[in-house]
């Protein structure tokens, strides 16, 4: 009885697995500040909650294998301002973002294909690319040019004949870097010369701050054929816990693969379809509020980090994390001596080390990513433990 | 742009592919009695949407990726009456016993390999090996011997080197076939000797008739090492929306390559997890009832069918499915007469065919598998209506 090549080669969550020690600290009665999670404390809209209540059937039957098809048609009604025009069969209903991958990358890769992707990039990618016998082809993005990667030089450079796709998430996560459509173009061009997919994650879309204004690679019409996007109601409506993405594309020849996927795993939750449809039908300017509330959170944070010497941090324009270069040598081994000694009031802080972040050897060990899900006092606070507790882990 | 092998080698769920054209025939005001697919009319137990109804954090955030422990402490309890003891790091939560599977297969299958399975067997298996780029090699069960396939001899005559599991669903889906302890004890005595993992699906376990005991896998203390027990809120508390499943197993080395996986998805969703708690508090005797009224229904099934010229039925001692022969030469082709042509009395019914059901090519044609998860009546009026159409059937 073996365990197979893909699982042996995966690696547990950088972000996750410093969570038992971190639990364990807790119990102890000392707080923490979890910056290491992309977790907003945001209320949840209260009509996911009254959709769900409502229900009143007397079996929890199975679902249709692509999503309830009302989820679909909000869905649908909520990209027409982008000005994305789907079906229903261009949409697919999963269990999260993370099955939206999970089921893209089984459907394009074989064993020792490869996916372009950005580096830093976010884990849980080399993970699903990994079950699925790929292996991540870096681009490896500057820190010092804010992450941009949409270089024409810079993918060729990266490029390898083993590669199938490149992936982008947009804005980023873990770098908040932000494509514009130029960008966007870039990117497309090239995929198209070397035939490859475009996975474009924009779990993120709406939290695009500095008055940038938010474009999606849906609306690039000339490259609809190879454009697969990845989407998910955990970021935009603060409800990770519900579990629900979706896959947007309008290639039937990959609809029909996913679609055997999806029929194989039957259907996502019903009741958490309910609540998202409802989540898909709040006005657009739902997000304003919350957009001008996450901008705020990045100042802050920006402006602490900015003030603790030997820090260097990187103004993201989007999405809710930043990446950050510490004066230690090695940020797992600081985040150890945060969670397991260091106390200021009895309080603590976690970030998520960036050394799985990236595929390079060597890269990152002295990067971590910090999220702004938190209030602004919380964040600020947050600074003030971390530049004490780098005093102390000097001085130790 | 191309897919990959794996999905160009699945197919689409031979249980699920029909139903676009069943809808039409819905859709036209025709009544369809469905005994094709495993979703009982049993009502959803209340404490369900009570426990999910009272959910009142303000922020629906992620779980931990093994799950909430207050599920994984019922899950425990519930297991004890069976003698299976268990801790929480056994019990990993999964959506739907889908998930379970595919992240099981993707933990111990590298190209090639192979799962042996009885045939007819359960269509998603084949959908989730193949997504681990694994194949199925079959254990040809014989209709005439009750598909019965706990055999020394039919196990060693199926078995080929490139095997690394045998995979049994217990009371078996389709053909409701139940396993005793001893059957259980040649599996995996079967399973030591060529060094396979036992993969044991017991999401029937309460289904089990005729006063037979019902028994699992995890009693087999000798063989804990290498039995992976799939398991799911869907069957047992027709809860079949909800996707939680689970996987228990005693391998340390494989719970962590699951926990891979587990974390590379983040979670499971919450508010299904806080209902599949309610679920599993249930006190045991809640299952008496339902199983007296699966017994009643199997017996009514049967009946029906025994009395249609020119079909062989099988009892099944388990499970809600019952295999049947059909005098067609097509059993898809007649479900399509069924579906699109056929009416009595404005109504029509319809089934799974099983050919998908066998990885052996020419087998199966004629046979199909009926779920008996419907009342008494329809059923009889299911069974009438099969008579009558075969009838026409012949005569067209």
């Amino acid at each position: 009885m073996r365990l197979s090549d893909k699982v042996n080669k995966m690696e547990f969550s950088p972000i996750r697995k410093f969570n038992p020690i971190a639990a364990a600290t807790e119990a102890s009665g000392v707080h923490v500040y979890h910056l290491n999670i992309g977790q907003p404390d945001i209320e949840t809209p209260d009509v996911f909650m009254e959709a769900i209540r409502k229900f009143d059937q007397k079996v929890l039957a199975y679902a249709e294998s692509p999503g309830l098809a009302s989820l679909q048609d909000a869905i649908i009604g909520y990209f027409k301002p982008f000005g994305v025009e789907l079906e229903r069969k261009n949409v697919l209903v999963t269990s999260g973002g993370s099955e939206a991958l999970s089921m893209v990358f089984t459907s394009i890769l074989n064993e020792g294909d490869t996916v372009m992707i950005p580096e830093p990039y976010y884990t849980n990618y080399r993970t699903f690319i990994k079950a699925a016998a790929g292996e991540v082809t870096p681009i490896t993005a500057d820190p010092d040019k804010g992450y941009f990667f949409a270089d024409e030089a810079l993918l060729e450079a990266s490029y390898r004949p083993t590669c199938k796709a490149i992936a982008v998430v947009n804005p980023g996560n873990p770098t908040g870097t932000i494509l514009s459509k130029e960008d966007m173009e870039v990117i497309c061009r090239f995929a198209k010369k070397h035939d490859l997919w475009v996975i474009a994650d924009e779990v993120y879309r709406e939290f695009a701050y500095d008055g940038r204004q938010m474009v999606s690679f849906g609306q690039l019409a000339d490259y609809a054929d190879r454009v697969i996007i990845i989407d998910s109601v955990s970021k935009r409506f603060s409800a990770c816990g519900a579990r629900i993405g979706f896959i947007i594309c309008k290639n039937d020849e990959l609809n029909s693969g996913l679609m055997k996927i999806a029929q194989g795993r039957l259907c996502c939750p019903t009741l958490e379809m309910i609540g998202a449809t409802a989540l898909y039908q709040l006005p657009s300017n739902y997000f304003d509020s919350i957009r001008v509330e996450y901008e705020g959170r990045r100042n802050v944070l920006y402006e602490g980090l900015s003030k603790i010497p030997g820090v260097k941090v990187n103004k993201p324009g989007g999405a809710f994390y930043m990446m950050v270069t510490l004066p230690v040598e090695s940020a797992e081994d600081f985040l150890m001596f945060l969670l397991e000694e260091f106390r200021d009031n009895n309080e603590t802080m976690m970030y998520a080390p960036a050394e799985g972040f990236y595929a390079t050897p060597g890269l990152g060990k002295n990067e971590v990513r910090l999220a702004y899900i938190l209030n602004q006092h919380d964040l600020k606070r947050s600074t003030e433990i971390l530049a004490k507790a780098l005093e102390a882990y000097k001085n130790r």
